[in-house]
């Protein structure tokens, strides 16, 4: 008999085979409901998707029963003055979390009513640090030394399997018999993990060979990739991001219903001496909840929220007002490849202006990271503001998240 | 003229009243209109969710234009065995990263074949810690030993505020003239933030007015909400989990294609001296993938995955194979309240049986951190495998992240 | 031939059994002689000593050679208002680097001045953390709950081996297989290190015997000790202090040659954000130079300069001055013990009023820490106002630091 | 009337205005007997130094009342073999904490047993950073622009103030609008702080003036100095130095009383895990009773054993023993200037052969790392295998570290 369902009941076909008998569409209804059958649940409502299939199944996503729908909202508008994000956007957020649009609404408006956001990228380079064996220290120095001598042939090597990456630095470092070859490189406007995991598959290919070093890992944790770590903190990993804003004392009255020097204590008092003695990474109100929501909305790695939320918040009282900045020193994002291209994903980004590849190559990404830098700006004013009016807990209440 | 398009381009009406002008489905296509005729861009895609708007209008999302869909692939069967999740389940996982559901299958089958995972929630209790300003380190520790003395008194007040959360424990932090009361409690089936905020604002409220405490913001980072912490690491937030199973050294090479030795000597220089090195506050291969994946299916706060991929993998090589566990300080999830109750992700919450409130109040909740640990240790097996096989970029490249 | 030089020579007498054939001063002198012949060098400076050598050799060193002396200084008099010191001091400060002295010194006639520092303990507890195997996480949980169900029995078994200390509480850790037993001990004038490794021996010992698991080492890092943690940080270790000034604005002009908002600025940038940017431990100017310069004079162990330098230094600008205070979660320290008894170590502690045991028990220990946090204050006082005034460089070339 | 004591008592002479008045020695004696009488202690004790004292007033110490005397034990012979160390060595301890020395020992004979410890220098360079206002986030980064593009005069400038040191790098980094500058030098044979300062000064003075940066601190905490962070441990600051050694199986069991597996395994759950999950900096055994007790017999600065011990010790089985390495990333030590001088620090530096000025320059301060390197593995070894055989609290109770 050739019932799919069936087939896949008695284990005559493997569940993720199912796109090799069935059109796409028709595999993931029959492998809903194989799962309903399995589990008594449910699944209709992750049926509804209008995305485009054939793309999905090939590129996002294996095993796929259905798509699950996250509200977007926007927030704006929001004035940015960065070398590559020079405008008046929306920001597409999307999230569950009740609350969050407005308040980062309430910083949006805040910044463009001050005159915009100045924003600035400091570095730009996406990483890989294989980890390699060495026999012992003397060996381990020995591998650390020959890739520095031969960085050029690495770059050359590395460069070979990307039509558009470029070979920054390799920075070694060694623990005991532990050498870790930090590889950095210019991804344009993929987020490029993917394209530095296989160029410098290249390098481990050539180090190992010309050295005697057994690789481990591709990746050794030194990247670091989706942990917060104080590596990525210090020497950025992605884009490392700084937005600021000053904001007069009439401004920070009416818009944000506190004094600069408040908000400054807020600030000092909360995501410095707080996050200090908490051994936090992160120094700052709520920036992941604007990564996250920015993020998703426009097809990032989800998981790339752990270090794109690392976030440094200062607020200082000045003459005639407060200066508020953020300091993000590892935004991995891209606009093509990943998630960018699912149909409502690439309207988000398209919402931006940032849709695919840029002009030149790379100026895509780098505006987007300039505006989620001020996006977060947005989103820690109004956090900011907020405690410092006391109505955390009232917000809450009125907006109910549940 | 009544046309509300023409009246927010006016300014007569703001982009957020709109709801109070039409009906929910209208004003998101209204707003959306908007923002297509300021931007250019082409969102219709964005319109064609199907979840329910007036539920999401009202508790998840303000300014909404529409929805983006994330598609949900299955990984499973996985066997859990838990003190609340015990049987065989099916992972839901919302992801755009090619190749993540494949590899979380892989690492389910390996669990499965071994016999299950075993877990443990070792510790349960969301915290909020604000953070008062006191006169001089003498008041400081005045109020700190106040609210020490009180603190029957300060649950009792607390809970007030809620019909199901319980303050477990006030423990006080000073620094100079801060002090930070974080406050822990078990908010059973929510992930509870909204509720130890309202909470904790009465325990603030008498804090105050007892002591003279000024206080600077209900969240005083020491919670430590949405930033990687030390705090959370040692100490744990919501619910603290881990996750093991012993594989043998057969199923190691049949499923995993390496051999135990290899494994564990790949976790120990990657994931540990690796990220020793990083000063990381993660110790994992990949543990934010699937949690990210998961929290997105399953409507938990996408910027918890912050913290709920803190996590340490251990493995050891034992007599007959291998012993792999993940430990998870900081998972903090509900079924209940936030983004839970959306179709789509209720659905997928439906899928692992965890959807709503459990019997007894709370049960829903741990057995769904309970999953999600073994979910992360599925995770952890298979990338950890690969790696081991050197074949990271082989995988990476077949399946395409592009 | 029975001369003790040549059986050294030739292989018949040990270096470390010298004391069992010659009195100590001898066998001192004899082994120095050995070792100048080794390797020759002159050492005949550290043969000049006059510190009591019977009970050096028994308990503060083994292979004696001689004596290394370090320069004494004062800084005062430091006028230290806690529950333990009150009253005046003149801090013993031993250290070999110019312009120490003179700088602890501006910072106590700056808090002198201005009538004193507030100091105060806020916990005090020795930990010792075994760390035990378990076959599997089930296991793990088990032992820690055991110990937890056991604390009072576990409790009375550690008290049997000391004569002074108290259990004070158990708190269990897992990570995967490993349990972690934080135990904490009231050692009153002992700094207490050796008295915790013995009495958590017999607790190890019980838990062993009782459940199963293994013990790996009595001393498992979470305690932790002489290595920077965030443990330590959070939870204290030992002594956790915290002292403070408020310093009016006259003052600073005066004494610092600075202003309160100047002051504060250079805390806020340099202590805080340079620190939070450099992933660091400790949030301060220098308080390792004052700590090892008063651990060093008044015999403490010298690796505990590591945690007892953890400390966080804040400076507010207030209506009228600044208000500057220190917070040192660890400070390690006894007045009995260890070097506390030889004789130039005794004489600094007397000149602080604090050798030997105290009345009633602790007493000494306590004010010591009291003492030890109201000199690091001075010693950031000092410092930030030196930068403050940019006045750093010209100091060292002034004073010469080589 | 001339009598300095009653001057000073009726405040006539200021305390440290004593060497003016008189010769060095009475200076001494007569600011002893002021505080005696100020204290009613006795401090005889601290009149019995021998030093040389004038050179000790003019660079050391001041407001000197006498020296402190810590015992000197020696462990040995150590084989190092390092590339500036390379033969056997003595180690001078300094401690007053019983079993030290011992343990040392024990651990250098495991090494020399070995056949010597592999050792090398990965990275050598003393940092100072800066730290400097800037108008807004855009002016930040112009400094920062402005400073890589003129390193070769800042170089030339900072190299005007020191007849040895060179300017290395120099390496930006930003806070919102706060700009560190990290230089890092090579300082020869000097530990170089001060050196460095005096440099940097020069440094700070052109971005001054060329950018309208506001200097703040000539320290921004980016260096880092005397605090532990993840910078020093990643990007290392002094000397970053790896020492390793393969044991084979009998010397394990014959030396260290244990085997391959159980060392390898202590060192993993306690030196890894242990401070994984406490949030260390630090990843060793006792790496800092080590670096104390070398730093204090040698003259260096006793502040930087909080850096100096930031180590990861490594331990793995391999098919015929254990290969166990010490990786210490921010040695920072010097044969010249600071303490090395005085008498009996300048006999503990001879008796290593690194006293004074190498050849070529730098040489004896590296070779000095080198040996420091060896002897923390030495310590590390030892201390490990006594935890192996669970003896820990046995060596103590007949060592007697009371």
């Amino acid at each position: 008999m050739d019932d799919p369902l069936a087939k896949l009941k008695n284990g005559t076909l493997k569940l993720y085979a199912l796109e090799k008998e069935l059109p796409p569409k028709e595999a993931v209804r029959v492998r809903r409901a194989y799962i309903e059958d399995e589990t008594g649940a449910d699944l209709a409502a992750l049926g509804t998707f209008s995305i485009g299939i054939d793309r999905v199944v090939k590129r996002n996503i294996e095993n796929m029963i259905g798509a699950v729908q996250v509200p977007v909202g926007v927030a704006g508008p929001l004035k940015v003055m960065g070398e590559y994000a020079n405008g008046t956007y929306w920001l597409p957020l999307a999230t569950t979390e009740g609350a969050l649009v407005a308040s980062a609404n309430r910083g949006c408006s805040a910044i463009t009513k001050a005159g915009g956001a100045d924003v600035r990228i400091i570095k730009d380079g996406m990483t890989r640090a294989p980890v390699f064996a060495a026999r012992d220290i003397v060996h381990a120095r020995e591998i650390a030394d020959w890739a520095a001598a031969h960085t050029a042939d690495l770059a050359a090597a590395a460069e070979q399997t990307t039509a558009r990456g470029k070979l920054l630095s390799i920075t070694p470092y060694i623990v005991g018999t532990n050498v870790f070859l930090r590889c950095a490189y210019d991804t344009k406007d993929a987020m490029g993990m993917n394209m530095v995991t296989i160029a410098t598959a290249e390098i481990a290919d050539r180090v190992e060979a010309a050295t005697g070093a057994r690789l481990i890992a591709l990746s050794g944790n030194m990247c670091t990739d989706k942990k917060p770590s104080a590596i990525n903190m210090i020497e950025g990993r992605g884009k490392s991001v700084v937005a600021g804003v000053h904001l007069s004392n009439d401004l920070i009255e009416t818009v944000l219903k506190t004094d600069a020097k408040t908000l400054a204590e807020v600030n000092y008092r909360k995501n410095l001496i707080g996050s200090v003695r908490a051994g936090a990474l992160g120094f700052n109100a709520h920036a992941a909840n604007i990564i996250a929501a920015l993020y998703l909305a426009c097809g990032q790695d989800a998981a790339h929220v752990v270090e794109g939320s690392s976030c440094i918040t200062t607020a200082e009282a000045t003459d005639d007002g407060a200066y508020v900045a953020v300091t993000l020193p590892a935004v991995q994002v891209g606009t093509v490849g990943g998630g960018t291209g699912i149909d409502t994903q690439a309207a988000c980004l398209s919402l931006l202006g940032v849709a695919g590849g840029g002009e030149p190559e790379g100026a895509n990404a780098k505006a987007f990271a300039e505006i989620i830098a001020a996006g977060v700006l947005a989103g820690e004013l109004s956090l900011l503001g907020a405690l410092a009016a006391n109505h955390l807990a009232r917000a809450h209440k009125e907006l109910g998240r549940g």
